[in-house]
């Protein structure tokens, strides 16, 4: 008899299935369904009240009922009894206020009305103003868990939302018994058990194993009112690859799964990415390459320093450190300048771009158009583009902006490895890999080898390996990451090796972009916040006049 | 009976003449010519041998040729005995060797098939080594002709062509008994008399009136073979609207013209476009504004400081000191952006970009994409844009672009108001005064009113004017500059006022813009230059791999 593992993978605008063969890795059953209400920014359903500018709310009911329809449609390829555990992933902080029960405060008559009910997505950022006064308060206490975050405190995180809910609808956050992670309400779902997953716990969260949940202390002096917080939050909290439960009869009727069936504990999708790429071990920079992307560090060691969004143990692989950063912009970046700028056959001017020489084109460009996420965490900076001469061409221009994105990953890599926080290649997956050129630049850029995925579906295949893990040897399943990864991953596609006669060059390159970076990020940030200021100051005075 | 003065404008491609009614202005007759060899780049007339890559020569029989043709156009419309007075403007530093009898070497057998014996055009640029050790000896000794061109010598002026020659074809210079600027060898053409304008030989010939000539003992420190370099020029210096001669019989009978007509001293091109312009005082910053942009500004006094590529007394009207200041691209820049980026309608672009209100894209741009020739005087500069995000357009950055050459302006006003010269308005000619929008930013950005020359052809007119002082009073002109430019050109045609309500915001602007100018031209200026040299490095290495 077969064996099978499956992932649910729940992304912004949809959820996906697939079931992977446990001893092959064989991709066996997929199915996707995108959320009838998708992110909700607009008005509530039912509803004409138009919702604030930086609301991004969900409906949890799209994700129940996604993963009633993708998991009946991957029983029709494999049975249920083939299916050994099952891991999820799920974007996060992607909140939602509920009852003990697990009902979501949104499906009561009483709250169906009221935003702050609703599930908040990962990029509602309507929580900047407590994020702001969480991170000065943090400062001026000298907060601990700081230094697991470079000392910065997101508006898109865990407690910002919670004290946005206490503040803009206080009878919300008093009805909610619990405010908890869309991930792992999904498996008290599926599990009738609630779990709180370490990895969007401790990069979202501010838990940490060694420092626990924030202090009473810390958030009362934040604010009275956020006394006994803590105690909205499920307190088990365990690590993807453990069993969170099994699935309940209630919703073994309903998906036709068999009852009883491991559930790993939830997991943050881009973390998930890791063993789907097949990296179970210290090293690998695991590169998930997209419109922005996020790189994910396994590493042995606890190092504290400024140059990562969060550090968490176990929060990627059981036994390591997992190292997160980002960047805000990378195939935006490419797309914005073909699009807006160009005009012109992508094609063309991709070929164009592959086939100058590294330095050819003099240009130098900051690739902060969507800001800095790491390692100066300033939303206020912006991109730049130096060395404009007459003779520019628009796909130096765009070399010049693939390049830019290859310079701030090394800043990025640059600075692990001098906090001794080994990085030894970087391994991608992602919408990016597709773009050979792209990938060429970053191994010469990085001089290190850049290996791409197998999988294209590594975020949903990592989950798969957790369900697995989840179920152990004795269920059909491994006891290890390492085991799982080992037989479920396929070896690399492809492996760009840096070209050795081009990395004086992009050395040279990379210092002229360094003394940017920190004369534009570090020493004169306020440049660059000064042009956004104006622009907004200047925008504000063309609503009056449209008034 | 009418009286005519006319204007001889010999530019970069092509001979203007413009015959001027002296009581009213009116242009009566106009004629052009383009020269038939253009700018010599490839290779001499009638030879094969490739010319090396920064040169850039021309043909004398050229202007000759152009000269006859174009006054006995004019003299289709206009009697000769009409005609009271000629005033001659060329490009400068454009110098070619001649006999004492003004035979041109490169009409000689001897030499006809050498490069260095032909007309070096103003934009030659293989003087550049001569040039560097000119300004290294001078800074050395400690030169006092610095300090009327901010302590740089451009390799487009006098005495580095003459050391290139020297140099590299010692047989032309030891045979040539005269350099001469082109313009001082086409009046000796016309009049059988030698003269040296005030204009070229000061701007671009290391003269001053105060100074004279570069000592003998600074030449014999270059080279011990430029001793004597003195006596290889014309030593009578004066000024345009100064009569240098009268058309002599042989002119007379080849041109039409009558003989004895009173010819001025000849002035650079672009200093004959401020009486064009109806500037007769000190206080207007008059701009051509095309290409590139010339600034000439009268003053009253001499002050010497680094911010202006020369100053020269009389240079531009007599009894005023002539501030000469550059930007090396400014139409440049919107046609490079807007050929090559936009690839779109000129108009739509025109139309959305004159659309926006200041500040609104947030965009900062620095307008060096040609370098930096006042104040920084620096080539290895280029051009940047600061503050793009995903949702920049290129009809913001178009903007940022214009807004930018407005403030390249501002940087140079500003340093001659710190100073202590004056600048009271702005007075503008040119191809760019068509664009209304691109003069209101200018007027806004300067704070100061715009106004705009009657005379589409400000250059020519200029020199009709000075042809008409050079005849004086006595023969039916004029005895002032200011008597004549007040009879011979109309009332500016506009005036672009500054908007109050956009000062604010772009003082703001040019804040940022300043704090960038001082970042990468002064502080800093080795960033750019190290991007010039990578690129130089880069294509050096793909011209190896082509050969």
């Amino acid at each position: 008899m077969k064996q099978y593992a499956l992932g649910l993978d729940f992304g912004t605008e949809s959820v996906r299935a697939l079931a992977v063969d446990c001893e092959t890795g064989t991709e066996a059953a997929e199915a996707v369904f995108s959320y009838p209400h998708g992110v909700i920014t607009e008005t509530l359903p039912g509803d004409t009240k138009p919702l604030l500018p930086e609301f991004a709310l969900q409906c949890p009911s799209d994700y129940r009922e996604g993963a009633l329809h993708v998991i009946r449609e991957v029983l029709k390829a494999v049975r249920a009894d083939e299916i050994i555990g099952i891991g999820v992933d799920f974007t996060a902080c992607t909140v939602l206020p509920i009852k003990t029960d697990g009902t979501p405060l949104c499906e009561l008559d009483e709250f169906k009305s009221n935003p702050q009910a609703w599930v908040k997505l990962w990029k509602h950022h309507a929580a900047q103003p407590q994020a702001d006064r969480i991170n000065a308060t943090a400062h001026r206490r000298g907060e601990k868990f700081l230094d697991y975050y470079s000392g910065i405190i997101s508006s898109e995180w865990l407690l910002p939302k919670c004290w946005e809910t206490l503040e803009k609808a206080p009878e919300v956050y008093n009805a909610a018994d619990l405010f908890i992670e869309a991930g792992d309400w999904l498996i008290q779902q599926m599990t009738g058990s609630f779990s709180r997953n370490d990895c969007a716990a401790g990069y979202k969260g501010l838990w940490s194993e060694e420092l626990g949940n924030p202090s009473e202390d810390f958030l009362v002096a934040l604010d009275p009112k956020l006394a006994g917080f803590n105690g909205k939050i499920v307190d088990r909290v365990i690590a993807a690859g453990e069993e969170a439960g099994t699935v309940s009869e209630a919703f073994a009727a309903q998906s036709g799964l068999n009852a009883g069936t491991p559930v790993s504990a939830a997991i943050i999708d881009a973390h998930s990415g890791v063993p789907g790429m097949g990296v179970s071990g210290a090293g690998p920079l695991c590169m998930i390459m997209g419109t922005s992307m996020c790189h994910m560090l396994p590493a042995t060691d606890l190092h504290l320093f400024n140059g990562y969004a969060g550090v968490v143990k176990n929060g990627i692989l059981p036994g390591y450190y997992g190292y997160e950063s980002g960047q805000a912009a990378v195939g935006d970046i490419f797309g914005w300048f073909a699009k807006d700028f160009m005009d012109r056959p992508f094609a063309e001017i991709e070929s164009k771009a592959a086939a100058l020489k590294p330095g050819e084109s003099g240009l130098i460009a900051l690739d902060w158009m969507n800001g800095n996420r790491s390692i100066l965490m300033n939303a206020n900076l912006s991109g730049a583009i130096l060395g404009l001469t007459l003779g520019s061409k628009p796909e130096e221009v765009y070399r010049a902006l693939i390049e830019a994105t290859a310079f701030g990953t090394k800043i990025i890599v640059d600075s692990y490895l001098e906090n001794h926080v080994p990085v030894t290649e970087l391994v991608a997956c992602g919408g990016l890999i597709r773009f050979e050129h792209v990938m060429q630049i970053f191994a010469d850029v990085l001089e290190m080898p850049v290996k791409i995925a197998a999988s294209g579906q590594a975020v949903a295949l990592g989950s798969a390996i957790f369900g697995a893990v989840a179920a152990g040897h004795a269920r059909g399943g491994y006891d290890s990451i390492a085991e799982a990864v080992g037989q479920m991953t396929k070896p690399f596609v492809r492996t760009f090796e840096p070209k050795p006669e081009t990395s004086e060059i992009y050395r040279e390159l990379f210092a002229v972009y360094k003394r940017c970076h920190d004369l534009f990020g570090r020493e004169e940030p306020h440049l660059m916040k000064q042009l956004k200021q104006i622009k907004h100051q200047a925008a504000g005075e063309i609503d009056q006049q449209d008034r």
